[in-house]
């Protein structure tokens, strides 16, 4: 069976996550699956890069589909966007790849944003699009505490207590954290990366960078907490819907060319 | 009695537009008027910048109200956005103003924003919130086509027939195209500069220069249809939901300090 690599943008609001769930509650990849079932008899299963959890959006998701016919890219890409509809998930890229492709297993990164925006009047236009605060927040203290945090580490107090990862220790490859214009306020924007994370582990650091942004945590806290190994040293999650999946690596990128 | 201007951030997707409507439609200035009345007996009766149209988004819409109390402008903006809940308007700003000070007469200049997205898959964080088109688009020529457009000119072709306007003689000092990166696709933002402009003005243009864009159009067509004065002679209209209006100018910044 030919296997394609499909190239996935979604609002994740109306989503319990990536991942079917037992009780029926929509999610993004039986979305995609129904559509792939409107154009092959299923079952359909497909793999995705990363489990992105409910609420969490995505820009470019990678998943992996079998499928019986040998569809052009294009075409299948755009029959999918038809089948899709009205739902806010959408195929930007499709690719034929090998076989051997997997697209949570061959993935060698993963990148992530979160946006954080701090105004006093609520938001309008990015409601459930960001994470909003009131104040304004230290961007210095905050890149000081991310820089605690980069490289390898055992990272159990950034990850949930669910989180299924036989091993806490990674290797945090890069926070950046900017500041942009925001209407009545300001933006800040998180960008992480690494091969893989564990679960909750960016909402984990950006909510407790956020504290460190208001004062109430040092940058030295931010170590002493990584060095607790301890989920209950870690700050609060941030909430989902800041969260964004921006991009998957793979030795080679199936949408080159 | 003292009066103040409010920058005002709206999404305009639930509004038939910023004036109060006869039939009982929602409108922007109509939420804001029902927010004054929380805080004052009514009627309110207040005065904006622009007269945005429905669908069209403001993140810095410029209003003036006069009221009884003598507010704490702080505690008025916050006092109005607790009672605009769950409605999605906000007050950003907003400061005391001398008597003489007219929201929409004292403006000596207003800048609109136009985003256009263009890309195969349907867009999904920005529904409602860009224009979309399938195709890439040329933007050399649309800069040669806006050129056309930019200075002092009869714009009766790029005006609605209901336009109000007694001249459709106007300046207009700034049309500026610039590319950004989207994810599986690419933006353009249109920023437009004027003292004042026409009804429909800014997506009268948006619409022609798209025509240039895909080629349809040349720039020398532009230049055609302007001198033509002739509504018949325009592009189509680009809808509503691209656009937003992002200043307004005054001889002294109300919200400075």
């Amino acid at each position: 069976m030919p296997r394609y690599a499909l190239r996935i943008d979604y609002h994740g609001g109306p989503f319990a996550g990536w991942q079917r769930q037992a009780g029926g509650l929509p999610s993004v990849q039986d979305a995609i699956e129904q559509a792939l079932a409107k154009l092959e008899p299923g079952p359909h299963s497909i793999a995705a890069a990363g489990r992105t959890d409910a609420g969490v959006h995505a820009t470019a998701q990678v998943a992996h589909a079998d499928l019986r016919r040998d569809w052009d890219p294009f075409r299948l890409s755009e029959a999918l966007n038809a089948h899709l509809r009205p739902a806010s998930v959408a195929i930007t890229a499709c690719a034929r790849v090998p076989d051997d492709f997997h697209a949570r297993f061959s993935a060698t990164g993963r990148r992530y944003a979160f946006r954080l925006v701090a105004r006093r009047a609520p938001v309008t236009h990015d409601r459930g699009l960001v994470w909003q605060v009131l104040n304004r927040l230290d961007l210095q203290a905050m890149r000081a505490g991310a820089a605690e945090l980069v490289g390898h580490h055992d990272f159990t107090t950034f990850r949930s207590t669910l989180c299924q990862a036989k091993s806490p220790v990674k290797t945090l490859d890069r926070i950046d954290i900017t500041e942009h214009p925001y209407p009545g306020g300001i933006e800040y924007r998180f960008d992480l990366a690494a091969r893989s994370f564990l679960h909750n582990q960016v909402r984990s650091i950006v909510g407790t960078l956020e504290r460190v942004g208001t004062g109430a945590w040092s940058p030295a806290d931010v170590r002493a907490a990584l060095q607790a190994r301890d989920r209950a040293a870690c700050g609060p999650v941030a909430p989902p819907q800041g969260l964004y999946l921006v991009g998957v690596c793979y030795p080679v990128d199936p949408f080159a060319g």
